[in-house]
């Protein structure tokens, strides 16, 4: 959907040739396009903008490239444009800026800078911090035709006037009513008598995730955010869930490899801090592995007696790696998602026991052909004691720890695939030698 | 929000009162709860129920547990509850049930079964097996005042009234109009003269976690679904690219701990499926293991002169395998997303060579320091140089696999934390053993 005239227009520096040209564009396509061009004519051409056209293709811009474009703008210009943006946008893209930029273009956005400043008090990650305050207010006494009088007056954007409140006195949610059966009810019909009564609201510091799930569990477009004294206070719109659930997923993905999640994407995130994401989890792994650095010292006689058993090390610890790699994997995303609860534990142990089992079977027959081929039969009959075992095992490890996790109120996400391969290994270490010692009688 | 008297009056066996109790609770969580209660409860609840709050409730189950109850009805009743849900679910619903059940159900709904039948024959995961066929369609030449008359005789449900979808005489896009823009115009304007005549469509067979990113990207609620010849055949919404969303996160996170994704929801995968989904992947990972276990037995003059070097095997190995699960997950999730493109691998390349720098040398020193302290400076310098290189290549291979993949045009998820694991354990070998050759003169 990307027209590639824009793109030529503005390398070419035909500033007002590609105005003309985006202006049928979808904002998002525009912004898209600007990704591709070098700065300073990215600047060019959104200073010469309408406030409110800009104020769009701003809004489809990564925050970063948003706050770096807005704070090279002149200061009044940008308020223009600030003033033109949702307010959980404008909100969003102010926190970005230093404090003293900020706190200028808040003081040139006049009245609306109050409201902007309520907003940025919010926790970012939750309910407050993703609401906008553009909603459509009513009274219960009013008329299906006085409101949509005060519709036409009022001209709300699109998305914000799909659902429209209706308020007690002191501000308080009362019901509401969607727009379609206020098109479709007689003109004279009291408010009160078509509304919905049962508002399901969120309040004001739930944190993200949790609201991404109410969106998803009701199939809402809109849910309205309220106060302690269940005062409406703003609304979120589902778009805003969808960036969130990319962010949670790519949080959850992260800490899975034993990262410390991004705040900005893999691109826009400086070598330095890449560094200190992961070097934290690499040194503590260090010192879970020397666990099995001391299992193998002190089984060294052993192994003096039977080097050849050394070359399977990483056949065994490492198939006992991947599998509770697997297994953990797959119980944190069910706890994560709600299709486990923790209470299902004594259920899941006996699934994974059972499913350990046949995974140990297989990969023990596998592994003892091999090790037959190699060291003849007692060695093969080890290798393939000692692969049931330790996936059987892992698989278990894989399992428990999240639930443990979950119970001691942590985040089940700490048993990532490094912590719990690094956990596997020294238990495959000493299950090997074990079961080595007494079948060889080493 | 789920209300404690309706578990209890089911529990009871009280099913008219147990109908009176859910009549004002949100069918979300009147779902919730039937979920805790026995399935033969469940049956008499919902049998008894009106048709459309069936409908509004059986939609808001798993997809499993709505086939069970709906193959345990009597058919006609069955096919009178899906006469009342949007399209979409019934297609989806029907897809679960047995072939001739699903069959007879469709006769038994007459002309809703037809577009049922044939929304049933698009692939799940694409814009067709998504869209449901409720839309509001009109004509240019109408007036503002003849489309609130016709949207008040066919009383759409709200979520799809929102936008409605101008036609040509052939069926083909020519605009939309949102309600909003209706209700704010005068009643004898023309729809041609306020629609909005670019709009953004997708295909039928486009694949869904595309339509997710055009969701995301433009903030819609609706998106219009055409054929070949641009004719309008669907909508999807908004609220089913949520579910769709967290799908495809589990489907990665799966595939990132090499698991081939489930259908299912792990609470209703049984035991033969998960070990189907895991094995293949564990037993292929035991031949590339091997690859390990020949760089040890072609070392092992080397190992049985320096006995105390195995026991640094894992500590090496594991740490390696972590530094390439963290670049992998990291790479993988930026392509995914989009964050990265094929085409930034240069740029990838050197940030994590440097990244993998800092990692590295860290790493080093501290495990050079055991190094000594376990086996003297020699053993000291062997370890931190290993260690550096370990962590150096590891990095690398972990950034460099998912990249090569996309090249090759194949999933980079296959780069998964036990792959990159396991190859450069390989690796890590083959470094170790020849610095310790150079080092230590063996």
């Amino acid at each position: 959907m990307v027209q590639v005239p824009l793109k030529q227009f503005l390398l070419n520096g035909q500033i007002t040739e590609a105005i003309e040209n985006a202006a049928t564009m979808h904002p998002a396509d525009v912004a898209e396009t600007l990704r591709e061009i070098p700065f300073e004519i990215q600047m060019e051409f959104i200073a010469k903008l309408l406030p409110e056209r800009a104020a769009d293709i701003l809004q489809e811009m990564k925050l970063d490239s948003e706050a770096d474009i807005l704070s090279e703008l002149e200061p009044t210009k940008a308020a223009e444009i600030l003033r033109q943006m949702y307010t959980d946008e404008a909100a969003d893209l102010l926190a970005e800026l230093p404090e003293e930029d900020s706190e200028e273009l808040i003081a040139l956005m006049k009245d609306d800078g109050e409201e902007i400043k309520e907003l940025l008090e919010y926790e970012e990650d939750t309910s407050g911090g993703l609401m906008a305050t553009e909603f459509v207010a009513i009274r219960e006494e009013q008329t299906v035709e006085e409101v949509l009088a005060q519709l036409r007056q009022q001209a709300p954007s699109a998305e914000n006037a799909y659902y429209i409140y209706v308020l007690k006195k002191d501000q308080t949610l009362a019901g509401v009513i969607s727009l379609r059966e206020l098109v479709v009810s007689p003109l004279d019909t009291k408010i009160e008598a078509i509304m919905k009564r049962d508002v399901i609201s969120v309040p004001e510091d739930m944190d993200q995730e949790e609201v991404a799930h109410i969106f998803e569990k009701y199939g809402f477009l809109i849910l309205p955010v309220v106060d302690e004294e269940h005062k409406l206070i703003g609304i979120i719109t589902v778009d805003d869930v969808l960036v969130v659930a990319e962010e949670e997923a790519t949080e959850d993905i992260h800490k899975g490899a034993s990262i410390t999640p991004l705040e900005t994407g893999y691109d826009g995130t400086g070598i330095l801090t890449l560094f200190n994401k992961r070097i934290f989890w690499l040194v503590g792994l260090v010192f879970v592995n020397l666990i099995s650095s001391g299992v193998i010292a002190s089984f060294e006689k052993v192994l003096s007696s039977a080097i050849s058993l050394v070359s399977f090390i990483p056949l065994l610890i490492g198939t006992g790696g991947n599998t509770g790699s697997q297994s953990a994997t797959l119980i944190i995303r069910a706890l994560v998602t709600g299709d486990v609860k923790v209470s299902d534990w004594g259920k899941v142990f006996l699934k994974e026991l059972l499913v350990g089992i046949c995974l140990g079977l297989v990969l023990g027959l596998t592994s003892s052909v091999l090790g037959i081929f190699r060291g003849g039969v007692e060695v093969g009959l080890v290798i393939g004691l000692t692969m049931v075992s330790i996936v059987i095992v892992a698989n278990l490890i894989g399992m428990l720890l999240p639930f443990g996790l979950t119970l001691l109120k942590l985040d089940p996400a700490v048993a990532s695939s490094p912590l719990i391969t690094t956990i596997s290994d020294a238990t495959g270490l000493l299950i090997y030698f074990s079961i080595a010692a007494i079948v060889l009688k080493l």
